[in-house]
């Protein structure tokens, strides 16, 4: 008996476009889905770069309006994955035509429409997903088990930064994740939004934040015509930056954890460093995204003459996700991390359950995002 | 106008098997190539579950007779990932019918297989790989490119190790790759020869090696049905382990540099462990598999006060392979040394140049093998 | 010629009391200074351990009434090294005796009594020290003359965290240093401290912050004897915790960087962990102080191909303060950061010179203290 | 009641003379000892310099005539820290003499020597001891305990390396150390002897070898006066390197362990990395002199859901010979390895118990050095 099918409409082709049809494509060849998944069109502005990207993707098909992919009734998810000003008028489209919605972070660029699309999806009835990824690193959903498993006791500290280099040099064009008219916010949004979903994920729901967004270089030049990735080319004439190149806050969850969050894009030398460390009565643990193979746990309960942090290569068989690629410590990567929410997501849409990561998420690490940027203009604390 | 077709032919579908059909699957995904892959035919002797790894791993067509496939005229590459005990005579045939031939390593179980293997290759002027996947890890690519560029001076030391501990319980069953028969030898032939190719790329040519072979548990359980990966059933009845544990030498490379290799399934806690120390006299360089996209570079011309290990996060655009796949620090894993290998070779064969590492690397990397094998029954020096 | 002898008074003999002593005991052997330093009188209430303590760190006398130390016209140095509670009186005494002071940090227990004790001293032109040891870590100072020759350029963050697990044990008693009469404060003053002088040193002046004291365990075993190091013995008897088990804040400093703090002593599995990152547009500087021998430096002018952090081993003769001790990577300890500022204080006392760090960064540092006490209580931002 | 006295002759005064009188100064401080520690008589030939290392390192005499020191009634302890062509002659004067004998390693330049050394102590029937100070880093005393509790199993493989750059530079001078005649060999003796000594010690004694002793700069600049450390002035005459620069061997253990050692002083980059690296049935170990407060243990009776490598910071109060020192993680450096030995081998002395490490252990070290030379020149295994 062949597999039921489930058909993709893909809402923009750039870093995230790239990233989420290499998940599509590969995802049955490692999991064992309940439904098999139909690349059947990809959807973008620019016919001849769209169609360079169908064929480079896999996609069946290309389509230049949004509303049409939409509408078509060969699609059942619609996944949103362009620049945030456009996730609230599709996936809203998206949930009224009863597709299914797999968006992008941060769901919303305001708190409004983030409201406004979980509004929709629920009223629609129909599954929905965000796109926070790094959830489904094996080391992550390691960290995961072990706190559930009560491993860690009752949590103190979460202590998360998301450092990033790409904007420091002040000749780097103000390109679309500079602008908040397109962005919503820079670092906030972009990489402040995952460590916020981690630590919400891990630790539990925040009670109240105090922080700071804060930009350095206030005017950039204005980019040329916008690449693929996140380049662009830099031109002569300057323009305003109009969101945050560094945001950060100390928070206190509603479990009486203590929490700090510091996201960056001008942390010279760090590349990718999204890391996080937690410590409980019982245990601690340590994630860093640029060896997200790896996790740290310090065992509270390991007698003193061998106790310290032991480093945990998440690659066993055992260990979440990681069965389903390579032998041990034969480590994935990045693209992984989205090939597993795929799977998770595709698993739990056709067996009826909520799917985790969801726009509940979203729509609560907005209302963290909301509280933070409210928090800095206030410069006091602002409850959740 | 549509490229050149080449189709592929794999024979084996165990753990290389898999590995391999990722990379033929992913490749035009990611690398401009001059030519289509085509996923043609998948070749095993048991027909459910060759089935079941064609579907899963995105085969075209399924053949139980290795012989049937060398001879199908539509194919063009005969991949051969099988046991060792079987390469010289599927790659030879392969050759003789004029296809190129991708095979797995080490190419033969003997020196004399693998010579004849050589010899049929060059004699039949068909194209011809060994996967030697290591030397395609952009950390390794780009170790590489800094001794072309001189970047390390006279290279003085070579010292690797490739640990494992898969086999250290002594309950574990002996399965194929325990038999010499099968396998030829274990730890030798299976990671001794990886460090060997590492050695050969980026050191020389050896001149004489000192080394010894040991297998610390000489009997284990037979296996029972022997599983899809390394693992296996156990049972009650006893046999031979007819490999060596442990494989470990002390070496001049030609070029007067000193080097040491060491192997081993015994090293209990390391699981992939293939770390290499270079130290020349303008510099040095480190790398582990198990964290794969860093590279540590020391360069001896940096000031006193500034020195030291700098740790490369090989994920740079301009870094080899790199910049086919994500932005900085979204690193990529195990899978990827595969799929560059398949990239280099295919443009390679259609440009007609030589691939690389081919059946030469393949056959010097048995000689090495077999000086070594000959030095541990010799108990003296041996000269290549 | 002889030289000069500078006689010394320890006020305290506890775990400050003997690293302290170590230092003045071995400063002699590794520095050539312009003075020969006295171990003249230690004192402290108890006369057995006091006598015990003199024997084991290498004093001449005892005295259990520090006021006759003071007085002493053959001391010519103060050290301070009792619990918070009583140095202003001791330091204040010894200024208006004409005694340099040498005094442990945080200098007071609240922001009244470091400027009453910075007035003193500045008043009778005595010299003055305070113990901010860290800054004297090869490393550290390492850092220092990076940031001064302008290798970090303009800085845009500083990232700190002092983290420390030793109470975390509900059961761990009521030591002297969880309450607020005789310690003023928690891991507030004594290793944000440590946190808010290195930052202050290494990144300029604090102009605002936004903090929260935090106490998880609110009551505790009272402790019985309290012994030599920070231990004690637990009772039956429960007493009110009075100070902060963690201490953490956001701040803007005066040039325009932004920094966080975090200091606990509830992260488990973390014994000392003061560990600082600072990212300037030029490069980036981490240090861990367990690992003090250690700085790694992110030179932003390396070109792509080989960029990243650098290991540094700060141990070079070259560098700080190195060279007086062993060979390269013949690694220095914790003890050897006392004896440095000893050397330093020393030499510029007989120089006539300020030393540093001294009360002025005593009181800087309690001011910074105090304004996030005010912030954390008022629940918003505070200038400095 | 006061205690016994003990006073210590030291024949030598450089870089050996520097720690070890810290040692004799240090150690009472630390330990409870049974017998004070008498710094009586510091000897050398050159009156100038020996007068300021007195005063330096704290020597009550000075001797510029060893035999004198040798016979000083005074004296208990004659330390030998000359280099390696007087170890003998002085050794066997001083057990002749009834004096206590700690000597520098290896204790002789030949295996004659040292089994001359040998008989003389055990004759003279004097206490003795081998300055094999690695042994007594916490982290390697920890390594020993647990591998004597039992926590590694059978010992599968020991693999070593001590690797240094200081004379990768063609043109550092032909100093003491590079001269056959007076050092005895190169980094064989002096740093491929304490892997030895950490191999014996851990794993057990060797059985068979087969090695290389290499040198890559034959010719040198001749040394100008030789200074107090290991540096030397360079001049234009050129003369021969008598010893090997590089030594490296592979060995089996009595006990059927596999041993690797490489010992390098042209492995540019390594300052001083003696590491070590040991795989057992139940656990493995690695120790790294640069990071010497560390300890990495892999316990294989960890579920595989959290095994990995602990890091152990050998600090804690429970901790060998740490407890004498700081709080947990405040770290101790080189020069503590040889306060812990002299507290060792004062308090075994003072209780007539065997030394460890004693001239026993020097010779055993002795005939595997010499057993790896005679490998090196026959090319082939030989046995111990």
């Amino acid at each position: 008996m062949s597999k039921k099918k489930l058909n993709v409409g893909l809402i923009g082709y750039q870093f995230m476009g790239k990233a989420h049809s290499n998940a599509y494509r590969q995802v049955g060849h490692f999991f064992d889905l309940p439904a098999e998944i139909g690349m059947h069109t990809i959807c973008g502005r620019t016919p001849g770069p769209l169609k360079a990207a169908a064929d480079q993707f896999g996609w069946a098909n290309t389509e230049t309006d949004w509303r049409k992919v939409v509408e078509n009734p060969e699609i059942d998810i619609i996944d949103v994955s362009t620049p945030g000003n456009s996730h609230a008028e599709i996936a809203i489209a998206a949930a009224k035509a009863g597709k299914a919605v797999f968006c992008e972070k941060p769901i919303g660029n305001t708190l409004a429409e983030a409201k406004a699309m979980l509004e929709a999806v629920q009223a629609a009835k129909v599954p929905h997903a965000v796109f926070h990824n790094y959830r489904k690193a094996p080391a992550v959903a390691l960290a995961k088990q072990l706190i559930t498993d009560g491993r860690l006791g009752t949590i103190y500290h979460w202590r998360a930064t998301y450092l990033q280099d790409w904007i420091a040099d002040p000749n780097f064009p103000l390109v679309w994740r500079l602008q908040k008219e397109v962005a919503g916010s820079g670092t906030h949004g972009d990489i402040n939004a995952h460590i916020i979903d981690l630590g919400r994920h891990l630790v539990g729901e925040l009670a109240e934040v105090s922080g700071m967004l804060h930009t350095f270089i206030k005017k950039r030049p204005l980019a040329g015509e916008i690449d693929a990735n996140l380049g662009a080319k830099a031109s002569q004439e300057m323009g305003d930056v109009t969101v945050d190149d560094a945001a950060m806050f100390i928070a206190r969850f509603k479990n009486g954890a203590l929490g700090t969050f510091e996201a960056s894009r001008f942390a010279v030398g760090r590349k990718n460093y999204n890391r996080f460390e937690i410590n409980g009565s019982k245990g601690s643990l340590v994630f860093n995204l640029e060896r997200m193979n790896e996790l740290e746990f310090y065992d509270n309960a390991t007698p003193e003459q061998t106790h310290g942090f032991t480093l945990i290569q998440a690659t066993e068989g055992s260990h979440p996700y990681a069965g389903h690629y390579w032998p041990v410590a034969h480590i994935i990567g990045y693209e992984h991390t989205f090939t597993n929410l795929i799977a998770d997501a595709v698993t739990n849409m056709v067996a009826g359950k909520r799917i985790e990561p969801d726009f509940v998420d979203g729509y609560e690490n907005q209302r963290v995002l909301d509280a933070v940027e409210r928090s800095s203009e206030a410069k006091g604390w602002v409850s959740l």
